[in-house]
């Protein structure tokens, strides 16, 4: 793990193509890299449709995507949470196994009543199984309805955790990437912030980075506001981050979830994505039409991207 | 299917012995039919750490309850829900293979943003894989957090799934229990409650039976209230109820999750059940001295009880 | 408050007219006591759209009903619950000199960070200002979002306010309601239930009585249920609350607020009612429509009714 | 209005002193201009406990701030937001008749089914009262429960309240405040942040300025922040909020509430602020020497403040 590249930038939350193509993961990211100068990526997410899938299924993807990232890609990490220990543990080892960059964990949320000491403990048994690759824990609270804050849970994974070198921090809750990153000053690790429409209001305080799934299909101007805002630039980043928080905040007007970034990515990139599996829902036959007309109406702000 | 008894009175949601220790459940089945007068299990459920097993430790416990049954209990139901479609198929298709007298499925709820429509796809699919035994709703929206009623899946699930037989029901909305039945009327079905520190008040409005962790231990009890309740005889329903009441209401004010309900259910069986499996706690170390004390007061009116 | 009369049976939660049109309660009066057999009323409650009103209209409404109650009604109860202290305790004051029946007030729950002993000071403090009637605590989580069980606060408001003589009871946890019963047993108090579209499965477990909107149209049918149970006959009881269930599901799946039951109490009583006060909208056009259909269909059933 | 000056800056939510000492407003006006820089007050709102309060003691309220305030300050905005729509218009009216700057009313949240149209004909009768001030809406959501974005409401705002002049924004969710201030560009309104704690992330996106209760005792370190940022100096506007974040994260991990509020402005201010109104709790007896403790090891990053 010493040589590890430390995770920067922007990391695109992968898309799990209809009946689990792998054929497409090769072109994916040739896109990902060419059209959107995106090096990294996370497999198996929530965007990735990762607890939807097969254990088998989750396996076969994240080798897909170490094997057609080698050479390419800097970060493949794997997201191996799952509510079952042993399976996140399987997984995990796994990763760690086929050569993965880093793996992540969610909450375990099918229970709620969960106390600070044994959700650590979880995460430690399954970043065991892959001891010389990063482990970032995954905070995702409104979907886990898992309460605790992040910095809540900070000292103790630091602690027990040889390998936890950060969090997907997908929250609103900007004091509390705040406080991690402050109490995280004299340590290596890296806080991605994860609510893609407003990531310069977590830049402005500290966030290292980003990953989600506009950056799919939007990293490229994402981009141009991580470059604008590293060089003091504001009001470029501003620039670029106001015309994204249009066209997204059009998107969630219109309901904007897994279905809808899949029908998204396919119109950006020409890799057909397909329906989301069950139980989630076809997007509606006029979503893409609406989104088209959308987009060319933001052409001009919007030109940093593909 | 068409020799299939009817499922009826109380069912033990069955609870997973640490470590998985499948010698114990040969023990489990002589306890819950000679001490509880319990014949039906629902293994693998919410109380059996269902979720967080991994899909062979599903199937070894699945297996080693019906052939432990075998010509002892009446019912065997196997618990096969996943968050991911492909397992939960697998899962059904393991069940039904094994002998089981029938499956059921929560609902998947890690994307909260479901349509009825493809929530009842999803149980058809599992349920398409057991085609010859019963298909049970698992509905426990406190949990899930997908908000449907029952009564509002249900003429989808009469429709598009042939082996639907009925609904485990584990919510307080007793006006939904109510609409379920009066519109089950004509069917063949079983709605068996699932919240068991009020089954009185869903017996009155027409519960045919009841599934829950306590049948476990409190099965004797129980079933007298059902029997007084069948016969007419109200009051000693209550005195019944109003016991097991006490013992409950008591239980829920020291925190009452699974990791309690282990330790109980191996206070009155013997039964060595340890803690629960990561990410829940073990109990604290005097609430078996609380509950002892507490059962001694009680003792009289739960003397029907173990 | 020797003398005082127990409050028992059904308790109407009073509709308040449009403009506060008090020309109207005399009216409203006779046809509870003539046409539903209901002698309680519940006044400036949720139904009454008490918080909407001002102080001064409060006053109003209840004075109305006391003077139209007056040798008619048996208990006149107004609800004083107010965000604000002084407010509460002024029109506590207020209903102990026109002469009220009781008071009774809700949770105040603007703040959701509350101490069950700064809640029940509170509610000690309304009381002290009508010393010499009933104070009935108004329990309904569901709508104040204050989650303290009903349990919890009953010892401290037993010990501190003289004047406690009950709980309205709206919430579905009946686990909650029959352990203030079997505390209360001692006691003189009443638990009147406030969950109209499951008052069967509340008076199986020992409920008192119960209030609520649906007693305004559909109290005579559910002095039968009362009389049914009462007498031991669960058959009869069970009759006439399938029916009303039945009529209840199907409103709540229309949509079913203050607004609706305006709407029904005007096309059950004739007495106009009138649209809702704002930030309340008023019914649709077709409401009262699908009403009048579904109750043509049920009229042999809900006979006893107007 | 055509002279208003348009509300700029920071605007400290009021506190309410114990027993409404009308005679600290003096004092608390000149400390909040000669230690704070802080000329615009918002007063009875949430930190104020204005909907603790009776209408009486708001108007009295209301009165000796614009008074105290007349040639002081440049805004005093008085917050009549009610569950009541005749008591929110009779402030309404009250705050125009004693020359407030402007009036602002959250939405009635007592009823969580409400419509848009219905919600803002609440606001258009309020604000009708009083025709010659700007009305701000305060949203709110986390507290209320209404759960609009500000966005959706706000055309309907705009085209039905003559007198809407921008939002108290007291929500995490900044698209949502981006989408209000991108759909506002033609119009002269202001949008103030709301949550105290990541002011910065608010400002990047285009925030107007801010209003909260740290502004009555980190008033002047937030002057620093808005001058700063408005110079393009983003380093020093990231000093001053790190070193404000890690203050209000420590006060935050010890539960951080109006009671809380109250002991820190008096700590600050030495205005004795009291204890809260019922039903809040005081605060615990150590509160005040943990945050002085923090405050010694702060002391040179806050050093901006009093």
């Amino acid at each position: 793990m010493a040589l590890q590249k430390k995770l920067q930038g922007l990391v695109a939350a992968t898309i799990t193509p209809i009946n689990i193509n792998l054929s497409l993961i090769s072109r994916y990211v040739d896109y990902l890299i060419n059209h959107q100068g995106v090096k990294n990526v996370f497999v198996n997410g929530t965007t990735g449709e990762g607890l939807s899938l097969s254990i088998q299924e989750r396996k076969q993807l994240a080798e897909e995507w170490v094997t057609q990232g080698k050479d390419k890609l800097d970060h493949v990490i794997i997201h191996v949470g799952s509510l079952s220990l042993p399976e996140s543990k399987e997984l995990a080892k796994h990763a760690a196994q086929i050569g993965a960059d880093g793996i992540s964990v969610i909450s375990p949320f099918f229970f709620k009543q969960v106390n600070k000491d044994e959700l650590v403990a979880f995460f430690r048994d399954v970043a065991s199984q892959a001891p010389n690759i990063p482990f970032y824990y995954y905070h995702i609270p409104p979907i886990t309805g898992i309460k605790f804050c992040a910095e809540e849970l900070l000292a103790s994974m630091k602690e027990q955790i040889p390998t936890f070198k950060g969090v997907k921090f997908s929250d609103r809750d900007l004091l509390d990437l705040r406080q991690c990153l402050q109490k995280s000053e004299q340590d290596n690790f890296v806080f991605m912030y994860g609510v893609d429409e407003q990531l310069l209001s977590a830049l402005v305080i500290g966030a290292n980075g980003a990953v989600g799934s506009t950056y799919n299909y939007l990293g490229k101007v994402h981009n141009l506001i991580l470059e604008a805002f590293a060089s003091g630039d504001l009001n470029t980043a501003q620039k670029y981050e106001f015309c994204i928080q249009e066209f997204l905040g059009f998107l969630i007007s219109l309901g904007f979830g897994v279905p809808q970034i899949k029908a998204v990515m396919t119109l950006f990139s020409g890799i057909p994505m397909g329906p989301p599996r069950l139980p989630l829902s076809p997007v509606s036959d006029d979503f893409i039409v609406k989104v088209k007309t959308k987009l060319e109406k933001l052409n001009m702000c919007l030109s940093g991207s593909g």
